[in-house]
């Protein structure tokens, strides 16, 4: 609960408009709404700018469509709901707005926004790294941003990226997306000026041990202005540059 | 075996009560029922005030089944089978006094206790949690405790903790239960005045590395009064937690 | 900050006794010190029963000196420092009430306090555990506790451990300590019926790993009713043992 | 190839009765058949006194087949086939004198044989190490030992395994199974005179690693005497339990 | 090289004002010097907007000096030289505006510039994380920002994070450093609206694997707009929060 | 691209033949196709003396199809595809020239090769090693070499491989595949006099992690001369296999 | 403690010579004497043949003095030392019949004793594997054995090693000792036709790990009959070693 | 020993200018000396075309001396000494022909030999990675190799490889070294078209774990073509480049 919250909170009580109980249970109570399964948080809007998103994997479609509906309760427009398969996604088709991304693995619960002027580039070392590229590019899209897509320019073949060097200098943030050894993270870093968020990936085998040969590389990148988020983690890395290119962009 | 029993079987000799190769008999067989494939240790109610529980984990049903009949036939009235999983539940169905609990994977013979009057809070991070948390919950109840469920209060929206202080500054035990990063374990350890026992779930992805991310972070709680079991080990931590409320509650 | 102080504050503003300004300086102010490379929290003792314990490590003499200052202006008269090297201890001994145990690692300020009645017992796998040990029984004793030494009781030599049933069936609380395989925190907790906290201890070499094999073994203990800390943390499970025991015994 | 097998050829060479080209192939040739996808090594027995295994994970059953096949026509009596899952052993059931063991996954061509009189004490810590306590005791029997078998003995319970000190005391060498935290080998290790092989297996959850937590624990064993094997590795205790009794007991 | 440079060669040598030779010297040598021992790059601040950063580790205190050397005298005003210890400092100060930072270990050549409007958070979970602050703090102040510096406000007494909420809502990215279980970034990530870059440090003991716990916890955060750099790496946060301050903010 | 390249597109721009429009958009497309999902790269042959080889894991047999397509429309007559499971293989059986090797799970366009004069040596420590083995025999044969193959010679029966010691003395580059404790690239490294480049292969259980054991061993090599790619990577050690053999064989 | 003894005590209460609490008291003190810091176990010869050994890591030279001392004083005549550093053996040189071997880091207190017939072969992969070797080679005269020292065998020159096949076929018990990969046990193990007990040691860098490469690759060996101890237990092998050879050998 | 040795020493028996003892010893002791502490392999040479490389880690300068000695006299004339620390190398300083190398920590015994004419390319990464690559330019020198030194030519500036793209297209083999995230052994792999060893180092912190993160990253490297050694191993790659030139290259 942020100072301004808590400040109009106790002015209420001074000039007697709200009764100290009445104010212990609002600080208490008002900001989530408690389904048992879960504590859907309808603060969050005010306090980050953007909507609950609801993380699919681990939940059922019962619980999915209670805390979706809590939302929407709440005044909600727009709910991305992650790592949704395909079953889930099927038991909710029937929610009015629902689209489901398939190869991103995402639902989204109402339309697409507008999209601000500046763009996030997402890219990519291989094709196998589509499916975690497009979660980051549905959820950019869906956080109301322009996305630029460069699939496969991994850096064993150094020219496919250089030649994309007009989009990465002009970006507002770059979503890194690679497994293996995850270098592309760092010839990208040594090109742009803007943040680069780098996703290692679990594509591979062997020694790529699910992502963390990419997870290491891209953790001790030696291009400056290089983070990393967790593997596989492509909403993670849109969700930042998202609000990165928020505070860059005119709306 | 405790010195008492030594020290009675000793007297029993002494006072030509006991043979000796009695006593050497009695104190090689007594505690335990030899099944071949187990041997039920029906000592441990009297060493620990607490029946042995069975791990359902790489058992069949029918070596369950015959485990559970050695404890009945020696006076047993209450039997906690724990990794439990639906099939073998089935075949166990028709044993008389049993109830099944599915989220829990628990297994219950004989009925639940009466409540001491102390309470044991059961909290997780997220909606995914549950079946750790609800094998803690059932354990707890099947141990005697009155058990305070408070699911879905994790940091990333910490208001939703700090509206429970109440439940958290009256427990005598919490059992704090997280994937993910599994700083909820701290957060109450900072908030709580009594011990803290985290449980760390296998619940996320990637670098999560089945549960390792929020085990290492739970061992090196910044908190003091917090201790850790194993991953998804919500039996261990409820039993733990038992014995605390169980020396601290009347009955 | 707990639901009375809260409820107290609003009350004064809700009477005319505190002005909403001072009422928001004091939620923001109250519960702690700020030293500008420390934050002193002189809330805890409230919250927790129990004064704020310096982590020595990485910090220097003057800033522990500082802490320890504004704590001891607060009010407290008890202030354990962990992790205290000799030098640093050095720098402290002209502090009023300072007393250093070397083994231990351990600096206290302020005399030991009367012991309860229940108590503790702290037990080794080994004689190289001692550091762990001292740092476990100091703490436990500044704490208020009655404490049981059972050192190098390891399970190469079982019927040393044996030996001491009637100490391990009547504690309130015990601290299994062992470094190398860490045997000894499955076997206390077969024999005990009170919550067993292990200590992994970082003795040993090679496949030992500073204390990775003890960790593990003690995570994995087939007894119930065991819980671990850290590595080489006698001061975790000390604290949380002292909960436990608080709570048990007459003060 | 040792060294009186290449002194005799030598001799041979050097009288006559041996051609140069003839020796040349013997010594590349002799010792083992080549299938193309398998070498089948003839020479084993000679050397090492025991026939070769057969390893049967990774192979299909023809190849499993085929090799049986030229080692029959070497002249062994008895081929053991380890790690043989149901479908395979079902494609092999005609072949003559084969037998399966489901529990121990292991098919023996060829009939069991006499037992020497001194024994091999069998120990797991529980029900669920079964399998690999199996591999371990028919593979030990194939190769002519007297096995006992103690199964369920873990420290959890300590006086079960104290009840069997006999067995223990009188053991040629004990092969000591268990998942988890694996302390049954250092309880044993204790109590026991003679070589101690230790066992870790996969059984657990979370922490264990997959065995790793109970092959660090046995790795660290405070007792000495005890070795360890890879994990679930019971025919590899088995066998080299069988080289000790061999040298021990008369056959 | 930037397709803006690539194009204005080309024009040069379409009109005759550039050779063909000297393009292709110039395309191969231009940015950047070759001292032997390193390539000291003087295109990276027309690509990336600021200048060479030198990382002082594993390098001479001559190395070091011969690359500034070559920066300076390329028109660099401004040299960031990192994880520089004492005794380099130290031969290194005779150079002209050289200026030593000894908690962070950095060194500057040239005056710090002058702040641009909006500020960027630098939190810490403990006094023992400074070292790692303020190489965050100095390099932030060197490339232009407004820091603020929240020191110990880790998760253990959460009230001291919550009494700067004020701080949290209001800056234009946030560095989250701590080490132990590393917290403070989930906790931060809840309440604030800007990114929030996690530095985990080696700040523990035990099972803090040297940061290993705390890099874990942050990638696995379950608030969104966390990501990570790598261990210690309070240089790396800072620039990256640097890159999205300078795009936020007014100069 | 390399100097030559370059060099012709500024002399074609200095003599007026090339626009500098032209020039430019060459340099930035020639290179590669872009399929969206992929980037073939027509520049490789050129550049490296070898077709692009697609990795058939993580793509739709579509896709696949779309990069062989694009590859042979620009002039390639042979196209090896790698880990191409039999249902992908399934769906490209109809595309000319389209061949399928199961064990070696490799796809093959066009006929193969004329074979070089020069040999490889692949060998493996056991049958288990197949898949991998014939993953590299079929890639050394698809990129002309003539192949030795030397399977089940693992050291735990060292005459065998002794006995192929001509072949060993006499290859131009050996791969020594193994897995377990992958002993075979030592031994094999301690005899030979051309490089060896060692494949750790996941065959194994427990304690050889997926591989990890046989590539540590293989890395820590007390040879000189091997060198060590990813476990399984067949490809990758045939691939620098030809790469040596096409230098030193004539063709 | 085992039965015999039990059972005589029991007969003593029977009959009266041992009156109960004297019995009670004998179970509780007899085999073992309590320093406090630590607590001499004089029954383990009666129980394993082997008196005491004192691992001299972790403890001062006047706790060593004080456990050889409790040992003597219960009439042990031959006291092993082992991990004991050239100072504290300095402050143990006055004892009477003591002596240091350095390489080995091993004190003993009184005279080695006779050899019985049989053989323990000790055989390293390398020069710097020597400090393990000896510790083993000392450890396994002090308890009796006859030892041949094969050192600098390693596979990367395999004649060295075939050219003692002599040494290997007729030995009743190997230690085979290997740092790096660790090949020299596999090896060895292919040969011989007794136990071998293999050692990794901490030689080598980089991936070696600190010897994990060499444990991993020894727990994988692929030859039967192989057994691991911890990383440079050089003592654990040879005390195994030594059960080995006096079960087998006449003394 | 190769089978011409073999097949010579059987001839000799069998035409009777060889006794059969002496055949025997001669195959047993021929290809190396005994010194107890070490067994220099003379037969390498005919073996493998390159004379024993003592690896001075782990070796007192006596025991180095005492090989070195054992080669010289049987007719080596250039003896290297790998890993020879500053202290140890004063020693040998008196050796005839001994010259030092203190960047790559190489000793040299007899001089450099002439060149041939192919070269090999050895990279950096950085300026930090130069002992590496200094031990691997030297002991490519001493092999007889034309060595191209490229330090510091990072993907964070990749105009600054690209610019010696000449150099790459041109070697008959690359020696790619780099820490961190060892990105560079891609980026080289797929430009040029012989042989790329990768060597990582454990240059870095943190995350970069003593050079796992290069390791890992190498060993997945997305550029076909790249192989492996053990981390910092910079003599291993030269060796291995050093046998692919020799085979490329005219002497």
């Amino acid at each position: 609960m942020n100072n301004n919250d808590l400040s109009g909170l106790l002015k209420g009580v001074a000039d007697g408009t709200v009764s100290i109980d009445d104010a212990l249970l609002k600080i208490k109570q008002a900001p989530f709404d408690d389904l048992g399964y879960a504590k859907p948080d309808h603060h969050r809007h005010a306090r980050q700018g953007i909507a609950e998103v609801i993380y699919g994997a681990g939940k059922t479609a019962e619980q999915i469509a209670g805390i979706a509906g809590s939302l929407l309760s709440h005044g909600e427009k727009r709910i991305l709901i992650t790592r949704l398969d395909n079953s889930k996604a099927d038991k909710l088709k029937e929610t009015a707005g629902f689209n489901y991304y398939p190869t991103a693995r995402i639902g989204l619960i109402g339309s697409m926004p507008e999209k601000r002027t500046g763009k996030i580039v997402i890219a990519t070392g291989g094709t196998s790294d589509m499916p975690v590229a497009e979660e980051a590019a549905i959820t950019a899209e869906a956080l109301g941003n322009n996305v630029v897509r460069l699939y496969d320019v991994g850096v064993a073949g150094i020219h496919r990226l250089l030649a994309h060097t007009d989009d990465i200098m002009t970006a507002n943030a770059i979503v890194a997306i690679a497994g293996m050894e995850g270098a592309l993270a760092s010839v990208i870093g040594g090109l742009a000026d803007c943040p680069v968020i780098a996703v290692p990936t679990s594509v591979g085998y062997g020694a790529s041990f699910g992502g963390i040969a990419a997870l290491l590389s891209m953790l001790n990148s030696c291009a400056s202005g290089v983070s990393v988020v967790n593997i596989d983690n492509g909403f993670g890395a849109a969700y930042q540059a998202s609000m990165i290119n928020r505070r860059t962009s005119s709306e």
